[in-house]
């Protein structure tokens, strides 16, 4: 069997590698256009901030040291410019000498993976122009940096690796700023209010973000001076584009391989509508596994996922790869965020009943040296209790919280199984009732009527405009309101009639519970908690 | 409805706390020995060590604070003496006064907890010997290190208690030694290779690890000056008793309330064989989660989820508690440990066709800083596929590796769902294939006839013995055996028929098996890869 692989990073060299692996007797080749293979893209940032000092520590393999390894011959400087299926063959250029070749192949597999997004506006030759993709583009960024040559920079795109060269180049003493056409950082990945919280965490941390502002022109003699946005121009020595990436997929048009959006469309055994070609990784559509609807997942960890079964299936044996959810973790600065599953939108609009909560836990046993706090959201189906997303915010450990929703809502585990799990304690790792748990309690009771609240998205939104704040921290916190000590509360509050509606407000939201309780004893139906508490909703700006 | 507590640190103040929320008409009363509640227990050896600096962080709530916030009655320095079901009374005895009271009851809930075994031999009565239990038993080891009077110690018990005392008796400069009775620490949690693994670590760390070791007698004239075991004196200026906790049920004797092993026996209710009486917290026993069978579970985490639970139950509302995994993590010197589920022969006690795995996987990306490794054990069952134990070692985040097994094996998942989850990865969390996902394509690998290997288990029962070894490393690393560039491998070994007996070893067991993979293709029949290579298993002592 000859099987040709187009591409060679992540999705490319994990196929090829495994197939090899499962039938040594296959002729494996990889052909690349890049000189390099097999690097570490996501480390790219952290290179940029000197968290990775070498950069040879970026390259996972050589060309010649994988071949040797594994027994796959690549082929390095090759593009593959069109792809015959009806003598299944490709047609390759070498970008060096610019001499054609054909190859032909019994098996294709397309892991072109995708390019940075450049936009057509003016400027964006200039030198001081970055990109984030090979570990090229991080070299030379942070030599300019290490040179002197950067003190201001602008990062357009508050996505993952925007935010991530962000944190980077602010630790190397670059003023950063970050601007994003949409309402938010973060677009799609985190929830509106969770994205607006993280955006004030990094103007706290330095970072100067700017939202709803687009990307008109970069200006500059020779090299970048300032960036003009929709809003104004910013005073720059660089702009980093991190406007996401597009599919290399254009020499695959007209071959009558199934497309969408520009990726090709591949069934869960990695295949596409030929038979005889596969694709995986960036350049591929794969499906979310909880809607069953295409989703474009361009991470390191679906491309070692997809390959791994790509190769299995290759080699004739029936895998199936059952989608993603989504997942993302980062490092930001101050801040550390996480999300999987569907978002409370992509949950409604899935046809949902939906029921998020969202709550302020401590990541560890409170008095241990380091502890700090989670924000937790659960998005959860009311009729059949499962989970269906999570996302959290905290300096602590996002991955574990997210790893524990990605397995649970892989397995269809509901709120009542989350919150009865035997999970792992000590005082230096989490809490006695671990911050998930207690996260799926209080939707229990949410769920179950025992808690009626307001989630800050609401509330932003201004469900609770004709309520009165009633504030039940243990000491007076919200200027203006008023202050109740709910330890006292044993009848009847004097002032409000028991139809008042009251808005419950504590630190935290767990005080602002038990006041309920008691609240509800002595006969009020309307009261409300609002969920995070003073610790998520600032009630002394941006008030609305 | 009249509820009466027995008991009031973690199982029966969130037992109480969370009725009275539940129904707040319901009149709870907390009846306890001690002078404090709800104190954090499992933090004590960490303030013996400083890590807790100070004391009033063991305390969660003063009886009066928790009971104005609750509104359940605390009576402390209240013992109870005996239980008459028939009239739904309970007698107690005044602490200090002798006085005696009698109590009714509707509902009746034993939280009486459990205390820390002391042996009936010679010398348990000196100054200088401690047990850790309560905030006073810390504060006065603490107290006495301080003052310069601890500079050697001897702990009887190589449990987690044990353990982690002896880590913040070290992190206060004292020379400690750690005697257990089993054949190794943490008997029934580790399986034994990696118990025997992490008494190494220990020992390179300094701390004195002695097992098969029984305690005969503490000596000394007034205060502690020697421990004497089964095999030597040992010379020590304080003991630590860490020999196990028993149950607080002796008053519960001749009542007719089903025991079992000392414990009271509850059905998923929490509930006794008598209706009115609930058990919750060290003092019951639980069922383990897979097998079904009662276990024990005296853990701060497993008394917070039963204990809401017997509130539901005792509210009206019907809560199963689905049991326990067994899970526990643990900060030890120079590694932190984990375990959940069934242990290897837990399992094939239980019943199971057992295949287990042994990797060494990388903690986070290789290349970021503080990256390091997992020892990953996962036990599954051959026929249906599921994952039934994981153990884990590590300097990192070994709670996650087990929150993700405890809410898998929950949840019933395969070595095959595990493989494909789209868990989180950033490099400053994990790797592109997470490390469990790796740890089960191994496993796969095993299962499914791709690798054939010896378990570190099974090589150090001998089963290697009649193997020649051959060093896959990329340099030569065990003395005496053959070195073989895997890379250079393109047809069967000149030095080797294809039916030889090979054991393939190398760093972490990963260029062994791809040297198993050219071998098989090269007709060779009879090779073993050994899993977690010359990284778990030592070649160059106490070689077998």
């Amino acid at each position: 069997m000859k099987v040709l692989v187009i591409g060679g990073v992540a999705a490319g060299t994990k196929t090829a590698a495994k197939l090899k692996r499962e039938d040594r007797s296959a002729e494996v080749t990889i052909l690349t256009k890049g000189k390099e293979i097999s690097y570490a893209g996501c480390g790219l940032p952290y290179y940029v901030g000197g968290v990775i000092e070498d950069k040879s520590a970026l390259i996972v393999n050589t060309p010649e040291s994988f071949s040797r390894l594994t027994g796959v011959a690549v082929q390095t400087g090759v593009e593959v410019v069109s792809v015959d299926r009806e003598n299944k063959t490709v047609k390759a250029v070498r970008v060096e000498s610019g001499e054609e070749s054909v190859f032909g192949y019994d098996k294709l597999v397309i892991a072109s993976g995708a390019s940075p997004f450049v936009p057509p506006c003016k400027g964006t030759d200039l030198e001081g122009v970055y990109v984030m993709r090979t570990p090229k583009d991080a070299i030379s960024l942070r030599g300019a940096v290490e040179e002197g040559k950067i003190r201001r920079a602008v990062v357009v795109g508050g996505g993952f690796i925007g935010l991530e060269v962000a944190e980077n180049l602010a630790l190397k003493g670059v003023k950063v700023s970050v601007i994003d056409f949409a309402r938010t950082i973060l677009p799609g990945f985190l929830d509106e209010e969770l994205a607006f919280y993280t955006e004030n965490v990094m103007l706290d941390n330095g970072i100067n973000v700017a939202t709803g502002v687009a990307l008109e022109e970069i200006i500059g003699d020779g090299r970048v001076e300032k960036v003009k946005t929709s809003k104004r121009a910013m005073k720059a020595d660089a702009c980093i584009l991190a406007m996401g990436i597009r599919p290399n997929t254009g020499y695959l048009e007209n071959t009558g391989i199934e497309m969408f959006k520009g990726t090709v469309l591949v069934d869960e055994h990695m295949r596409t509508n030929d038979p005889a070609i596969y694709a995986v990784g960036d350049c591929a559509m794969v499906k979310n596994r909880l809607t069953g609807k295409p989703q474009w997942s361009p991470m390191g960890s679906t491309a070692n996922i997809a390959g791994r079964g790509a190769a299995m299936n290759l080699a004739g044996h029936e895998i199936s790869y059952p989608g993603v959810l989504g997942t993302g973790v980062a490092k930001l600065p101050g801040i550390c965020i996480g999300r999987t599953g569907l978002g409370e939108s992509q949950a409604k609009d899935a046809g949902h009943d939906v029921v998020t909560v969202l709550t302020v836990v401590d990541d560890k046993a409170h008095y241990y040296p380091g502890a700090s706090s989670f924000i937790i959201k659960l998005i959860a189906d009311k009729s059949t209790r499962k989970i269906l997303g999570a996302q959290v915010l905290g300096k602590g450990a996002v991955d574990k919280v997210m790893d524990i929703a990605v397995t649970g809502i892989s397995l269809g585990m509901t709120v009542d199984q989350l919150s009865a799990m035997d999970f792992s304690y000590a005082p230096p790792f989490s809490t006695a009732i671990h911050p998930m748990a207690q996260t799926a309690n209080v939707l229990l009771n949410k769920m179950d009527g025992a808690l009626d609240s307001f989630t800050p998205a609401e509330y932003a939104a201004g469900a609770a405009e004709s309520y009165t704040i009633l504030d039940a921290a243990p000491a007076s916190t919200i200027p203006g309101a008023r202050h109740i000590d709910l330890t006292a509360v044993e009848g009847p509050l004097p002032d409000y009639p028991q139809d008042a509606k009251l808005l419950l407000v504590c630190t935290k939201g767990k005080r602002a519970y038990l006041l309920q309780n008691r609240l509800k004893f002595y006969g009020y139906t309307n009261t409300k908690v609002l969920e995070g508490g003073t610790f998520f909703t600032s009630f002394e700006e941006d008030e609305e």
